[in-house]
């Protein structure tokens, strides 16, 4: 009877009998008490089932009673606040744009020093070599195709990409052949890109993004910004051109960050807008159709940097820390409003808060001002391994850098267990719309994606991110933007859910 | 009795009589016949109510029963056709932009003379002399303003408007002032404006827009955009900014014409975008707000352009002409695809459907595009000059210059009586959405205004302007705006009414 075998290791423990019963019992395991056991294991199952709830009842909770409380009053305030929004609006709108390695930027890292000092944390700053590109003249048109009139051009908009090599002073002429993906460019062969311009017409795809996966449909975008150059200088192209990753259809070209294999030569990269890339493939279609370009970005040396770490140090567990956190860096074309002056906002706004309401957390609540997010990810780097030897007494990140339309809730990266710690927040935030804990692996903040990899659990709010990806990177990421009550919403979802991280009464999951 | 005195101005012949009796009746006038009279009068009523029904069926209906037909296979064949697409491509994408004075306005007058000879018609190219401004460079950066980072300036996202004079080619820079209307530069006077920037920062009255008032959202923000530097100047301003004269959200300017009061100094003006507007107003109420401007656009002498005029000679009456029209010019910001290469492209499509469905109205129908309706409207005015003595001649107009959204109807300016003309065209075009017939006093055309103002009924689509508001005159005019199935109810519509009014067998009321 294969029964016996298994009866044999029924365990010992009464606890392990009731479980292994109902295993038994679900498994339909033939016993050598077969008929008997069934009525025995029925009544067991009863016994478990009753001895369960007990158990679960005396978890201890990840929140005092208290901290529940002061959680509603946190939201309360600020829902009522408009420190994050005067914040906002200095940075972008006083302070303007804050590329890495700007004088912006540096103003930017001192007026937030100044701005934390005056709250009473304990600031310093910690010193990062920054990238230092600094973009120069950007224009295209048109010298040749179907139609033109003689002795005309047409105007191209196009931004050069961050990182990008210049073209000659003067310009660079050269035929297009425009290819939808990677896979055309391939298919054209060295024959069919040596001495041309390559554009790469792959379409953000809109209507992925307005579901809810503007991330997904930026992802793809972007392997295209980003390796574009590179794949096409490997087939002899002069140049590359990407249709803008975003969803702006108002000629407003995307910049952003690329990368170029270093085994390549390195051409000149720009996006162009939706609008260009449409037309330069309607008339390629029809026939030679040659651009110039002038793009005279330079790439300075490597300069030097800070990100503003501002400590409000916990009443019980001073040593634990809780990031929460933006990044104070901007593109240069707009004045990074969205991208991500609010996100650095918001998360100063937790310890005025605080101070407002006179709370302390029994952990440290580290407000983290990242610089250079976008051009080199230097600042995350550097932080992370300036505290390789402290890491584990990082328990968990916030960082907002997703503009700030209505979050629904929370995304975070964590094990099973966090949800439990996640439950009670949601339940405060639910009043404002906020309701989700969504998990997602693998971390979900860029700065914070190397502590991340090395297991600390990682949140930020949770967005529609269907205007963030119609603005971000253009010159249109500008303070208007920014919905006051959008804003308040997710200044509200940051502090709460810092506070309740950082004032935890159980050590959370890891 | 005073009834006396009225029954004495009976008439004497039958139906005049009759007429008499009912307005006496309904009068409740008294006469000798008095109460005998009563019921005479009520049976001649009686009797009157039988005549008038034959009467009104006699009244000649303004259309034949065949034109009806064709009315309708005509709609059919415009809902399928691509023609009308195809120009709005060819003009918006090969040619470009065409500004008054142009070398792609010139290419621009042969390529639609070429095309309307090609079908058949007769064409003429009627000389203009045309303003020529040319854009040059075009930037603007605070210079100044309050959290400034030393070393540093701030990017402002403007365009010149069109007919203004440059700056020096240094630049020109000075404090801003900023007002939000007329009365408030006025309470400055001149000590408050002398050797200042005037920001005019009237908002464009977006929700006005949006609820079906474009053109009168638009006609007030014109207002500031026109007049505004001559304003400013006369309190000894040294330039003037306006807010856009549209609803962009994406750091687009709008450009547009501007006219100088020649008592007055002429200064440099420019249209910011809405977002540098928010951002110099909020930094202007912070503190002093300083602005270089370099604007050098060129008003080189007048030049040669043309109207191009092609005739479908009618088949009974070729001397009364239907105009049916759109402007050839553009600015050169965009390419001009929604103002108003659809425009030209639905009127040229009206002879390409009638040649092709082999069908000839009583009257000729002229297609005309128009040259130099944006800078100064001299092809619409030299027309009006040459045609003097042939006006009565001209029984309607159509001009098409709203761009290519969703048409709902008619707009038109006429008589009272047109709309027993009009009646049977809403008929046939409710099937596509479009059933309004709305009139509108003063004319409903800009290059059609003289003719209308000496009496020629005008008529044009009537659209929600949303969408064209938020586009004209900018960057993010191009192809692209233009919806597939939107222009061919707008060519539909414009088909349908212009043969119509050539085809009717009654004469047009004016």
């Amino acid at each position: 009877m294969p029964g016996q075998k298994f009866a044999s290791r029924a365990p010992q423990n009464p606890a392990g009998f009731a479980n292994w019963l109902v295993f038994a019992f679900l498994s339909g395991i033939e016993t050598r008490y077969n008929a008997p056991m069934k009525l025995l294991t029925s009544f067991a199952l009863l016994l478990f089932s009753f001895a369960a709830v007990p158990a679960q009842q005396a978890a201890p909770a990840p929140y005092a009673a208290k901290t529940l409380n002061e959680l509603r009053t946190i939201q309360r305030a600020a829902l009522k606040s408009d420190y994050a929004l005067n914040q906002t609006a200095y940075l972008s709108n006083n302070i303007g744009p804050r590329m890495s390695g700007s004088l912006q930027a540096q103003r930017a890292v001192e007026y937030v020093a100044e701005e934390m000092r005056r709250l009473g944390l304990e600031v310093r700053l910690q010193k990062v070599m920054v990238p230092h590109w600094v973009r120069g003249v950007e224009t295209g048109e048109l010298t040749e195709f179907p139609g033109m009139a003689k002795g005309t051009t047409q105007k191209i908009v196009l931004t050069a990409l961050g990182g990008s090599v210049a073209t000659p002073a003067t310009g660079l002429t050269a035929e297009v052949v425009v290819v939808n993906n990677f896979a055309e460019l391939e298919a054209l062969g060295h024959k069919g890109v040596e001495g041309k311009i390559v554009l790469f017409n792959n379409k953000f795809d809109s209507e992925l993004a307005d579901s809810g996966f503007g991330l997904q449909a930026y992802g793809m975008a972007v392997a295209y910004r980003g390796g574009g150059a590179s794949a096409a200088a490997r087939l002899g192209a002069v140049a590359a051109l990407v249709r803008s990753a975003g969803a702006s259809q108002d000629r407003l070209a995307h910049t952003g960050a690329m990368r170029y294999d270093p085994k390549v030569t390195k051409i000149p990269s720009a996006a162009v807008t939706y609008e260009d890339a449409d037309l330069i493939a309607y008339l390629a279609r029809m026939g030679a159709v040659k651009i110039r370009l002038v793009l005279t970005p330079q790439t300075l040396p490597d300069t030097v940097g800070y990100n503003v770490i501002a400590d409000l140090k916990g009443s019980e567990r001073p040593d634990e820390i809780v990031i929460v956190s933006g990044h104070l860096d901007s593109w240069d074309l707009g004045t990074g409003a969205i991208d991500d002056a609010c996100g650095v906002a918001v998360a100063m706004q937790v310890p005025f808060l605080l101070k407002q309401l006179d709370l302390r957390p029994k952990r440290t609540i580290r407000v983290v001002a990242w610089m250079d997010e976008e051009l080199g990810g230097t600042g995350g780097a550097t932080y992370a391994l300036e505290e390789a030897a402290n890491i584990a007494k990082h328990v968990a990140t916030v960082e907002s850098d997703l503009g700030a339309s209505h979050p629904i809730g929370i995304l975070y990266s964590a094990k099973p267990e966090m949800a439990r710690f996640l439950a009670p927040i949601s339940d405060v935030l639910r009043s404002q719309g906020a309701p989700l804990a969504e998990s997602r692996p693998g971390g979900v903040g860029s700065d914070t994606g190397e502590l991340s990899r090395q297991g600390v659990p990682s949140f930020a709010p949770y967005f529609n991110t269907q205007t963030y990806f119609k603005y971000h990177h253009t010159a249109a990421d500008t303070f208007d933007k920014i919905d006051p009550k959008n804003l308040a919403e997710v200044g509200s979802l940051t502090a709460v859910l810092t506070y309740a991280l950082a004032d935890s009464q159980q050590p959370l999951p890891r």
